[in-house]
């Protein structure tokens, strides 16, 4: 396909760890600029859940994200479109990313561990996915059984009205499990997909989003080898790695680590849904500028509390719901400095356990704090040069 | 009994209508003067639901509360006073009430409508309050089954506890549609009651905290006349209106007009309970200085915005989750200038359908910055001598 150009998107390489492929980057919106490795927090339902967009910002978020499958379904596009979009509907004025509604139409659509092993009879599939074919997936509401049908075309079309800086080309996400012949024959039709998704993307392009293509490929080496030089040699501002990573962390570090080396060095690289502490490390040293995932803030709901790994025995979190903090009144997170650190872990238990619903807003400050507080980590790391040492002092114990 | 001095606390009245016994008045506690008149909101178990004590202050709260009952069930006064108080627990600077816990004691341990008219057999009431005597009253909690006592002396041992500036006696609250010799025989007792809290409130007095009588008498006008003259003859700080004030609004004004007859001129006077705007407005009329309700928060939880009634058909609240507000892109108060007056109706109304917290976090924010909006009218009411006219501007339509 010819060239696209994104005229208000620039990305810029300013770092380079010389161990890794981790490096630090400028990634340049219509609403500002955000320094890279970076991560991008869950506004599913164009709300983040239980903070407000200025505590998002006050706790440090450089960028967020909303889902196209939800607010397709609720409140649909055009009531976003008429707010002017996203950012102006959310009071959100920096860099915004939406995906395509892809990833939950299947996810939410399968019955189930033993359907998905055998990724077959989709269109028989007794959840919400009714079927996927050549043209798109149709699928039934969670809200109100209505039927909406989703297309590459739509897909761009809808998120053209949500407004979002980046966003995403639709893709087929098989799940785990599945069969080589499956994951290769749907892995082809994402990519005929992405394709008619740069096509729509091209005729209504107006200079205020930029397209990022999404790496299929399953657990398969060969697979991702082809989607990623697929997605590189295709003119997307952006990529992302999508899919099935497999079951185990090895695998999935394995798995982005083939994707990884055929994608284009040049353009920033998304990791999709992926936000273990040790797991980003890791994927910075394989050349991912961005991740997304809703653990920070569903685990904060949850009353888990993120912590350095090396001072903790190696846990990422700790729960603050535990009896052990009853009488903690130490600050939740002495080495932060956010609004949340001014509280104690005992008033944060307690609020837990009278069912407080500022409990979950001061853990998701922290756990968004604590995210930010470990991007900028690793960009100093590059940045000096010490990327393995920090990377140690983060993880190690 | 003999005076008591409240060194770190004053009351100045510094305007009065000439029309009426309202007026305006300076309260100076350790942590920081309010004016008055002043609405106080409820952070019933050292918490404001939803919303943090920062948002509390940016929509410019000036004083809160929190309710001893729910504290000393669960997480216990000496919790609350290893952290040195409320205040820095909840990370508030600014003045605080805490209640006596008489009134949740009596109105979560009230049967039914049935057993409250015959106010009578309280000993085997079957809900919480187990049993009420000359000493105190024994509850179970509604937590854990577990029986706790309150006395007088205790309650202002645990309000010493909790730390806030202004604290209350205990009382009891008689039901609505109890008879006159039940409630002069309880009244009566309340006041033994309200002497043995000063004799405690002395004994451990540190200048850090005033105590509140409270007026009780049911809608009996000779009571109330009793009961408003034997607390302003007691060295209290300042004069709270309790207990059951009537079936109908008519009533409860008539109720409060006997009590504040009685009361002292130069005291500050706290209507409990009550926040509707046009109580409020013929509240302060009567001399009223405070009023608390769990009103405006709670409404703001189901979906209900505070609005001025002259330009909403009289009423008081509109709801956001009605089907009208849809597509209702305008602001959701273009009165008000607070952070929730960014967001339009549709997308609060959208909230509220995807059952986003943001939802009531916004509405809450909102009813707040209402209230502290119609204190501050009120007061710049009488300071230019414009009472009525101002509260017609707000009331009639």
């Amino acid at each position: 396909m010819t060239e696209i150009e994104y005229p208000n998107f620039s990305f810029k390489i300013s770092a380079q760890d010389p161990h890794s492929k981790g490096r630090c980057g400028v990634l340049e919106t219509p609403h500002g600029s955000i320094e890279t490795p970076n991560f991008i927090f869950c506004g599913t339902k164009a709300a983040i859940k239980g903070v407000s967009t200025a505590q998002a910002k006050e706790a440090g978020v450089d960028i967020i994200l909303s889902n196209t499958y939800h607010l397709l379904i609720q409140p649909g596009p055009d009531i976003v479109a008429a707010h002017g979009g996203l950012h102006k509907m959310m009071n959100w004025d920096g860099p915004m990313l939406t995906d395509s509604g892809g990833f939950q139409i299947f996810s939410l659509g399968h019955g189930g561990v033993a359907q998905e092993i055998k990724g077959r009879n989709r269109t028989h599939n007794p959840r919400t996915l009714k079927k996927i074919d050549e043209e798109g997936a149709v699928f039934r509401s969670y809200l109100d059984g209505q039927i909406h049908r989703l297309t590459p075309e739509l897909s761009i079309d809808i998120q053209r009205k949500l407004g979002a800086d980046l966003i995403l080309v639709l893709d087929e996400c098989t799940p785990f499990h599945i069969d080589r012949d499956y994951t290769a024959r749907s892995m082809e039709r994402s990519h005929r997909w992405e394709l008619r998704s740069l096509k729509e993307f091209e005729k209504s392009h107006n200079g205020r989003q930029a397209l990022y293509g999404i790496v299929q490929g399953g657990v398969y080496p060969d697979l991702r080898k082809e989607s990623a030089t697929f997605v590189a040699q295709n003119p997307f501002f952006g990529q992302a790695i999508g899919g099935s990573l497999g079951g185990q962390k090895e695998q999935m570090r394995e798995v982005v680590s083939y994707a990884c080396n055929y994608l284009h060095p040049e353009r920033p690289t998304h990791l999709l849904g992926i936000g273990g502490l040790a797991d980003i490390w890791h994927g910075v040293t394989l050349g991912v500028d961005t991740f997304d995932c809703v653990h920070p803030t569903r685990l904060a709901r949850h009353g888990g509390a993120l912590v350095m790994p090396s001072l903790n025995a190696g846990k990422e979190h700790i729960n603050l719901k535990n009896a052990c903090y009853k009488k903690d009144y130490t600050p939740l997170d002495p080495e932060c400095n956010n609004y949340s650190s001014k509280f104690t872990r005992a008033y944060i238990h307690y609020l837990f356990k009278a069912n407080e619903l500022l409990a979950g807003t001061l853990l998701t400050i922290h756990n968004m704090a604590f995210m930010m507080r470990l991007a900028k980590d690793i960009r100093n790391a590059i940045k000096t040069n010490r990327f393995q040492e920090t990377q140690k002092l983060w993880l190690n114990y």
